[in-house]
């Protein structure tokens, strides 16, 4: 199965597309969305739903993974994420893609093992799991690694036995 | 001018498209965008997005306007929002329009005078600017409305001198 990973930020938007059997995974794309921090917030949504677009139509993922949005911390920033995922969600949607949301924790407890570790172990997972002799960069791409490798776990953890 | 307001809601989403010389304001078209609540998350945004794109499609504005997100109220509820605003948003940037965004104190002060107005009053304020007969129904179209007609205000109040 190719699953689309996202990791949402209205500055850089990160994208993993992996090829999956539930237990070995290969990386076929990974990147980063960025948006001119002087253009205006409709156009910056334009350009990563644009960007995202792109890549569902190169690569042909069959289902989308996104990273949800925490209450947690600042709420300004919290309510400019979710503009963002709302786009994201959209993309997904309108290439007629099932589209799974996993929290942090989630994707971290996924991919490490537990939930509290930092973007570097997540990123020595990432790329242990995916065989990758490169260091992924930056952060956002390999976190959105990370939540497509998490979904292929979750798929497989279902029984769902994954075609690749 | 011709204006499109939008407001936001993940169940109902109102629009309402007026053309106004900045003093006087007619009515084009008003209604609501509906989504399914059986229905998925990604798909409702997708619902939305749809349905604004038809409106922009059909109605040709020239500008849109948006009411902002509040911090105030439950936070699930504006990060909910905040998601559907990310969709509507990149469809006035995707249609190439300027896209204004307008907190529900200045709408309301902008089309009834005063910030604490309730929605039964901005609907008669509504009606009455608009010259209408009928009721202007759900609320989420007659806020559309007053978003839009707040927005042709403040373009007027600008100096702007509409374009009809």
């Amino acid at each position: 199965m190719r699953i689309l990973g996202i990791d949402c930020g209205s500055e850089a938007t990160g994208f993993g597309v992996i090829e999956s059997d539930g237990r070995s995974h290969r990386s076929i794309a990974y990147g980063v969305i960025r948006t001119k921090t002087q253009e205006q917030f409709p156009q910056r949504l334009r350009s990563i739903a644009d960007g995202l677009d792109r890549v569902l139509c190169e690569h042909r993922p069959q289902e989308v993974a996104v990273e949800g949005v925490f209450h947690a911390f600042n709420a300004r920033t919290a309510l400019k994420l979710a503009h963002v995922r709302g786009v994201a969600l959209l993309s997904g949607a309108r290439a007629g893609l099932p589209v799974a949301e996993y929290s942090p924790l989630e994707i971290k407890a996924g991919v490490v093992g537990y939930g509290r570790a930092d973007k570097g172990q997540v990123r020595m997972m990432v790329q242990s799991l995916l065989g990758l002799r490169e260091t992924v960069s930056p952060h956002d791409a390999s976190d959105a690694l990370a939540a497509a490798i998490c979904h292929a776990h979750a798929v497989a953890a279902r029984g769902g036995g994954l075609q690749v």
